[in-house]
């Protein structure tokens, strides 16, 4: 469970992006326990900029495909909860109701500006946005995981104002804190565990300090690292070559070896599944042909 | 246009798969003028089996994305429309209202089986199905491409059939006749195009037989090659590789060289856009970082 | 619950049809204790006719909104299942998700006719139809209630086939029996009922045969009655009404007391839950017009 | 066209509002040829409070329902744009594709309040308002009609605010003034409208000050009255009114002469227009029952 992930263990755990129902499957396989439903990820698997121009309902549909291919525990990102402190507990019970283990909300204003984009990310007034977390441990299940992430370092805003921000949610009780930093080293993040004391578990975003070896972030006692939207960005990647290699080369040819063949993909989405459940449950043909 | 391409041109056309927005997006950047919203690709992408799992409305929903983010004229797969007559028009009013060019409906039962999986399947009778493109035909708009997608081959029911079906389905109105085949080799489609002798355009999707030379596709004067899950199979590749690596090595610090960068994709989606807008449309602050 | 009601009450219970969240709010607010997803009146509500023009997913969409705004059981028309046993068992799936109570198959083909309107009314297969039962109780939790629905009387094929079906779905594992009748007095139901011996609960939809007076069906045992459409029905006089009314005299100061009020509408969807909860987790301003 | 009605007819015209796809088939029916697409009464009909729960995406489904079932033109309530600049331009644009006519922008903040509902509603900078109407403009086809809905007067601001802003929205591009008042006469739209002097045409909602006759908005030079919520009050007061007798009578007998009945149901939604499609484009069975 993500409660247990997330919140209550001595180990470190891992996240992995997952932006539809295929990645979700990808990275169940690959071993992962727990995925993360990125908020630019989803964004940009639907051809949308990460700032707010998907639904909270479009979120709900994709964050319920993912769920449903992976059957593993899912932490959301919820933004800041799309507007108010109603929008951010509606938001919750629907990715309860899909099942997803948590959210995590963010203290910026709606619409958002993606945290690696631009200068200009004013923060939620505190109060206000202890409201929405409040609003949303009152309403969900409570093995529904809230997690709150603060935007303080990334808005330039400073530590003091960081730490500030995570007891004032710690209070209104979330279940643990995400630091967000665009550094390219780790140092914001572990000046904020210093500093943090481990009053709630802390979750990092290693994206851009990805050189941090994970045993730091172990000796630290991190709870959580996500790796927020690496096989998004490993598919842009890969789509990118073969678009640009069969346009040139008016044909697959060359890149075939390099793609999966259509029966992993049968595999890994459990075709032979339907096959079985054909035979149990539909009348048999004589003649297999019809 | 998509009718220009597929139906009018004597240049062989290409059309690349695509299953979301971002796939869209890259295969217009990489230079293809047209996709193919691609049955399997979009199902995969949900997490669904190619097997009617997605209904005819997820499936509007995401052409919808594939058509906004790439203003591309698109080709979807419509299955065999998802019903009969009047779901095939309903389905059709639908794609073309969110920006599609064309569908490809094929003369299978509903719910459909992909044609590249089992044994079983079932062809439609002949004046069904061409009722399904003749209420198609008389519901949308005259620039809207209609092809039948004849499926007599993979159900290994002869030549003879499929050859009957395709003048069954140009009496029907059908723009252009897409030929499938899963043969390694392309033998089948060569001996289909000289025995119907281009009464209408011809449309083939060399998935299996991808080594012969598009050279041969133009001298036999085909119309169109879908390439119709390559991106797809490439996301599954390079998602499965980089999932694999992120596990076992708990960082994507190795990976990092081989995925697209944050700017990369900002620059796929258009977020100077967003930028130049916000200048535009926004009141400017004093302080910036407000 | 619904399984207490439907299947185990030696009480007659009553659903009321709703189809959309105010509807299922007027009928719980009216004391109704279980509601019915009427697949007529919800296709009408959304403009559509009853012959599988909505997609399941759009059904989906709608339930939710029904369970969400009265916190009742519901019982879904899910006519024939959209498909096979795979697109039944899924859509079975989603409903529960929803927080759907059950769900009542059709034993038609797809796409469906409403039992209602003309005279052509292909039955499924006995066998098919069956896996199409068991597939979904293999797959929902022992809680969700399968009701399997007889068309057979409708399709004018005969009380032998009426029974003999019947006893099929029971082996399949349908948890009740809704006979279906179009005719304008009660006599068929009476007569399944004399002939079935109550080897499963049997539930009755009085729509054309609304003049038989409750007690005739408690005698007779009959599990559960369902008014199926009357909400709907009324809901087209009264704005047909309004509406003309409101053209032809330019004013709608003569209806205006036959029309609920706003504070009526605002106290049935409790805005005063939102007022409370504003108080409570907004930061209150000092100047309360801010 | 909603152009022609709202903007530039010398005749004063109505819009009847509508909030699914049967309120719309019925205000047709009616006599009406502009709908108004209600936020309060789509927003009561999915079961939500009208303060910004539903999403905007769900709001534009609902809108294609209005525009399908009608097709008529639409004028779209869309509260304040669900965001800014970027959100109001993107559902403009996704409500002219799916065919609504028009849409009106009102200048609160987000999430919105109903306007008859409390005290607070802040008004949105007028600045920040003038981009989202000059967004809309810039983006979307001349042909749709752009509607700035002044929230001064509800929000307890005086007149002075309403003129300066109508000024403002006019000079952003606004193609009519909607003047919103929650008094119960009408003396404040009059002198709104005196102040104004007609610089863009204006639109009234006489909701609460329904008594005054349409003839003084002939003279004062109105362009357009919208009858805002009244098919959803009424069908809210039957609707109440069944549930209510069936429950306490357990029978329908009583009301069922004051319903619609089912043919008059199949009529509104052009089941006749599905038989003759039938037979056409479906192979016709020798024996008429199967």
């Amino acid at each position: 469970m993500l409660r247990a992930q997330v919140c209550c263990s001595r180990e470190l755990s891992f996240l992995m992006e997952a932006h539809d129902g295929l990645s979700a499957a990808i990275a169940k396989r690959a071993g992962f326990t727990g995925l993360w439903a990125s908020g630019l990820s989803i964004a940009s698997s639907l051809g949308y900029r990460d700032a707010s121009e998907g639904s909270w309902s479009q979120l709900v549909e994709v964050v319920e495909r993912i769920v449903d291919s992976s059957q593993l525990p899912v932490l959301v990102d919820g933004d800041g909860g799309f507007g108010n402190f109603n929008n951010a507990r509606l938001l919750a019970r629907k990715l309860h109701q899909r099942g997803a283990a948590g959210v995590a909300l963010e203290d910026s204003a709606f619409p958002k500006t993606n945290s690696f984009v631009g200068d200009r990310h004013p923060l939620a007034d505190i109060d206000e946005f202890s409201g929405r977390l409040r609003a949303v441990k009152d309403t969900v299940a409570e093995d529904f995981v809230l997690v709150a992430r603060i935007e303080a370092l990334i808005g330039g805003h400073g530590m003091d104002e960081a730490i500030s921000r995570a007891g004032a949610y710690a209070d209104a009780g979330a279940d643990a804190i995400l630091i967000h930093s665009r550094k390219s080293a780790a140092d914001e993040v572990f000046a904020f565990m210093r500093a943090w004391q481990n009053r709630l578990p802390v979750v990092i975003v290693p994206t851009k300090y990805y050189r941090t070896p994970v045993s730091a972030y172990r000796k630290a006692r991190f709870s959580t690292v996500i790796w927020a939207n690496h096989s998004m960005r490993a598919s842009v990647a890969a789509m990118r070559q073969v678009c640009g290699r069969i346009f040139a080369e008016e044909s697959p040819a060359s890149i075939e070896p390099n793609i999966a063949t259509l029966d992993e993909l049968f595999e890994l989405l459990e075709y032979n599944e339907l096959a079985h459940a054909e035979a149990r449950y539909l009348p048999q043909p004589l003649d297999p042909r019809q």
